[in-house]
């Protein structure tokens, strides 16, 4: 199934109007199998499901190490993700789990919940300069071959701090960056010491996936929240929004931008 | 609470940096409660909570009828938002639910499965100009102050064809609109006959919202997802995408711009 639909639509310019041949997005909805049992019904765009299947099990905690996959079956044009794995006790799990225990008058801080408290701070020596990370920006367009095609779709890109290593595309947000994830885990690439960029707003669950999988800077196109902002104080992660030709702007741990 | 938060931030330009005073969009995480239990999670921009309920018990179709709210309070430092109904009926019922029922190998449609066969089409005659279209995006933008204010926010808005009648901001997509939904509830607007516009991409689900709500004019900055175009041929919606000041794309039922 290709990741684009090409269709006409009608195209106003002033007063004028004319029929043209352009493409969307397409909107897949796949449903994810583990071990024979249905775990959750994605909507993406169908192009690395393999990737994306790997990387959101990693994300939501389900599978913890690569060795314990033993079978990816994809199949797109029935939106099925059949996985396997040698542990089978993963289920039971509620993938859309909701964070907030229940009870009026509790203090809902997202970050006092979220396991941000258990998780290290992280460690990683790397810097980047601020006309590396405007370059990797513009590698990431230069590769973004559905949105150049269609539109509406974010690209999500990891970089070694010189070039892509590796690059996903999405409808979603959190889908570009579990496919990255993905991609990585089946490539066996490391996501230590290495640099997000993205072309999504950063919000405090996007923030945590990088965090957990020990990635120290993030880069967007768009604006962080204070959620967002307030994690990557705590987990000593480098948050940028707004990275453009010639500018960006650091929200936390700007010492890793030189 | 306020809906953006003001921060220190260090902008680049060039090769030169200084710390600047900036503002992020406020992410706040909010339990909905319904007759007691808790119902729901989410991740939301704190502004017009109270509209944000009661549009999302609706676009969920828990709540039926605004004749069945009796009391709505929102405690957005507790981040929680308190509904009472008249009908205690509605619990049980899982949020984020699954819409594919289990077993492999059948089709996958989302069209096929999301009630949308007995969805009726929508026989609004109402029209408008691609002038009117621009002028009204221009009007929303205008509006937007938290954006404006903080950027890496989503608005959308309702016309009446003339002006704009109701107005929100939020990071969620969804959010917006069950906001603007919310507020035609409370304050006794009918959607019928109206004009959404949004800057977020439309994708099935925010396509459904509006046919559900039975608005036949949606229009987005973004893209639409062939699902959502698929979904607007079936059900009379005119769609359109990428307005700006002097241009629009239609992809579904064009003949109501004019």
């Amino acid at each position: 199934m290709k990741p684009i639909k090409e269709l006409k639509a009608v195209k106003w310019k002033e007063n004028n109007h004319e029929t043209i041949n352009t493409a969307v997005p397409r909107e897949a909805v796949v449903t994810l199998y583990l071990n024979d049992e249905e775990l959750a019904t994605l909507l993406v765009t169908p192009h690395k499901l393999k990737e994306l299947a790997v990387g959101f099990l990693f994300s939501e905690g389900i599978l913890k190490s690569i060795a314990d996959l033993k079978k990816v079956l994809v199949d797109d044009k029935k939106g099925i993700i059949w996985v396997e794995t040698e542990r089978k006790t993963y289920l039971g799990k509620l993938i859309h789990k909701r964070f907030l225990t229940s009870g009026c008058g509790k203090g809902t801080s997202f970050l006092d919940i979220s396991g941000i408290k258990e998780m290290k701070k992280l460690d990683s020596e790397m810097r980047v300069t601020r006309e590396k990370i405007s370059e990797l920006m513009k590698a990431m367009f230069k590769q973004a071959e559905l949105y150049k095609a269609a539109g509406g779709i974010h690209s999500s890109a990891l970089s070694d701090g010189d070039k892509i290593i590796a690059m996903s595309e999405d409808i979603g947000r959190h889908n570009t960056f579990d496919k990255i994830l993905g991609e990585c885990l089946l490539g066996g690439t490391d996501t230590k010491n290495k640099i997000l960029l993205t072309t999504g707003r950063i919000s405090s669950e996007m923030l945590l996936k990088a965090a957990k999988t020990e990635i120290p800077v993030l880069i967007s196109r768009s604006a962080p929240t204070n959620l967002a902002v307030e994690a990557a104080e705590k987990l000593g992660v480098t948050l940028a929004g707004y990275a453009r030709a010639s500018s960006v702007r650091v929200y936390a741990n700007d010492w890793r931008i030189i």
